[in-house]
């Protein structure tokens, strides 16, 4: 072991805990992972999750310690988007360029998968282990059965919090004064629901397709798993006219589904089951700052920055985090308190991007989709990216398939926005919205 | 004791906890108020008050349970704003019309004189007992030494969190899933600083004005006592050129004093001591919903809705929400449930506005006040509103000498802002500003 080694704790064993214990063994220091829950590949998972959509962000810090291949083998490519609209025939929309996708993994799957890894590469996990309290300048921690049991003290050289949005640790810098929080949620709530495979094994729907189901204030989404099932996500408001909130029987729940999803009808028994079974899950967007406590302490992932799942970047963002962390590592060596100063003050304005883009997503959908007009420049902006790809990204594209900072894609999203509202207030745009006029508009607007 | 008297807990006995006690006492309940800090009846005062400034929302609700006359007597009214600017011969700014003042009180003085008064109306006061947990649905709380100690139970019927930015009350609620909350702090702090009286008693500086020494990013407050002291504040950043982190040694204090607030020379023993007696501390707007729990628990001031103190409304702002509880309470009876849900609904636009305006005038502060265009706007809008008291009530007087919301005051302010923005681009506004024309074109823009 290197002087420089150091012993480290990583509070949560998710995704981001079991990528970073990866990320630090192969620096040469020594991990040990706490988790409040039992080992994941000991149980049947939560019954409460969203399919993951890997893209390029998850993949190169994945790729950076040699376990993008590996993990491939869990993943479905999805090139294209499957949209399900009712009262027309199912149509798709391609995501990016020739050779662009999302992958989809199921969390439980890929997380299982990363804790081998990481206790391959000399991270010891202690599961079912409660951390209750942190003493932030001496690197502390507590553990206990309870929050008023006796509690076991552990003493590290760092600690890093990766334990989700309701951290532990964040909890304890929190009440620090001049620590800033908030934490805000949306009306929203989702349920996870199952399509299971055919009886030969193979999916019921198009397997390289993320399947949208559109009805205006809510959706349902589904992604497929390597065994022929497809994880289905139910987005629907907590209260109102359709509702979590008035669907209370079988019977309410198969006339919802028969009503608005008339073409997984088949499924209905199951889709139902699964209604009562699996728990309606809160979204939240959670900012704070610092996030890190001098040379000791840093959160990593969703306790630092919790956002909303629409556009499918909550995993890719904590795994860059992870990325940018080691660059810093390597640069500054032992100088922790200069590495966490660098990490908080890169990665925050691109972690407060993402969630904007992410919440904007979620009114996107709820609210807009079915406006004719926002249609029409979706249309103008694809017809003229078409012919200008080196003019005009998406900010999708920006956002999945690029490393450019998610900021980066925020601002120049706001810039095409600004030149489409414009272009939108041309006279009878609806019927030339295919013209030369308009695309060199937008060209001498772009200058 | 009526039927619909309810055995009620008041955590925290400041301002806010002390006078809903009285309302509620008053009303026919049986209030017990528990306090984590001993009586402050026994002690020296903390060093980290900002003296209170008493508008028409603070004495309307003192009114309406008849105290006001007993409170004035600790109150000395400031009827103008005494301006010392560096370089400039001090001057006066009026605050409102004939008759209109604020009124600063020590609030230390206020809140031993509100314990007295609501003693004598029966409320229980329970001091050095610190609230550790609260069971929501069961109104029950549980006091103790520390966080590990043996608790105590209290069962209540209701109870009411009054303690504060960081209220204890609010922290169990913030945990359950879809509360919304945010805390922000400003990078300024402030620190308690004395301006001792005349060796006679009387005032130093003119005892009926708000003193205020302006000087860009920091500035320094005065408000009288009836000692013949005044109560300073010095609001500086904490970091940069000039600051807390750059003041550390008597010398530099004095040369900061001597430097910037030539005129206060003559106590700078007095406040060079207090810098150094006297915590720093920081200022946050805190913002949650919801901010009641069924029929069992609400959240009343800063515990609702922290500000920061550049309105002079922080407790206003709760006074008022006792106000309008009170009359909830009145008009539906036993109905805690339809009673705490209008008070949410009611009082949250408004906290969040005044919460918005403070931080306005925090910022217009630290920046504008030395920015000539704004001083040439607010010269063109005194001098309309002075010709058009009915047509341009300023923001200021509509938050302090109106009880009309605080959500009216800054829509109102709103539109007087987009007003003034096309007068300040008519051009050569500079030498036009009291002109006819300027004048017609605010008539104008207001219908």
């Amino acid at each position: 072991m290197s002087e420089n080694s150091k012993n480290i704790a990583i509070v949560g064993s998710g995704l981001v805990g079991s990528l970073l214990s990866i990320y630090l063994q192969k620096l040469g220091h020594s991990v040990t992972v706490f988790d409040r829950r039992p080992d994941i590949r000991t149980i049947e998972f939560s019954g409460r999750s969203i399919n993951l959509a890997m893209s390029n962000r998850g993949w190169k810090s994945l790729k950076e310690v040699g376990i993008e291949e590996e993990v491939k083998k869990l993943a479905i490519p999805l090139d294209k988007r499957a949209m399900h609209v009712n009262g027309k025939p199912m149509y798709f929309q391609k995501y990016g360029k020739e050779g662009e996708a999302i992958w989809s993994i199921s969390r439980g799957v890929l997380n299982r998968r990363m804790i081998d890894l990481a206790e391959a590469e000399g991270a010891v996990f202690r599961f079912n282990e409660k951390v209750w309290d942190v003493n932030l300048p001496d690197a502390k921690i507590y553990t206990g059965e309870s929050e008023k049991s006796e509690w076991k003290e552990y003493k590290y050289d760092l600690i890093f919090g990766c334990d989700g949005a309701f951290s532990r640790v964040r909890h304890k810098m929190q009440r620090r004064s001049r620590f800033n929080y908030s934490q805000n949620f949306i009306n929203v709530g989702y349920k996870e629901l199952t399509i299971p495979a055919n009886d030969d094994g193979s999916h019921k729907l198009d397997k390289n397709s993320f399947h949208i189901w559109p009805r205006g204030s809510f959706m349902l989404i589904a992604m497929p798993n390597l065994d022929g099932s497809f994880t289905c996500t139910l987005f629907l408001p907590f209260e109102g006219e359709v509702s979590f909130e008035n669907i209370t029987s079988e019977k309410e729940a198969k006339v919802f589904f028969t009503t608005y999803f008339p073409n997984v009808m088949q499924d209905i028994e199951n889709l139902t089951k699964d209604f009562f079974k699996n728990p309606t899950s809160a979204m939240v967007t959670m900012k704070c700052y610092p996030w890190t406590y001098w040379d000791k302490v840093a959160l990593v992932g969703d306790s630092a920055h919790a956002i909303v799942p629409f556009y499918g970047q909550g995993m890719n963002a904590g795994f860059e985090d992870i990325y940018v962390l080691n660059r810093l590592i390597k640069k500054h060596k032992d100088k922790w308190d200069i590495i966490f100063k660098e990490y908080q003050e890169q990665r925050k304005p691109n972690a407060d991007a993402i969630a904007e883009l992410s919440y904007r997503n979620f009114i996107e959908m709820s609210s807009k989709t079915a406006d004719p007009k926002f249609l029409l420049q979706k249309k103008i902006e694809k017809h003229f990216s078409k012919k200008y790809p080196e003019k005009w990204i998406p900010v999708y594209s920006r956002v999945t398939f690029s490393d450019s900072p998610y900021s980066e894609a925020l601002a120049i999203g706001d810039e095409q926005e600004k030149i489409m509202k414009d272009i939108m207030e041309m006279s009878e745009i609806e019927k030339k919205w295919d013209s030369l006029e308009v695309e060199n508009s937008i060209l001498k607007a772009l200058k």
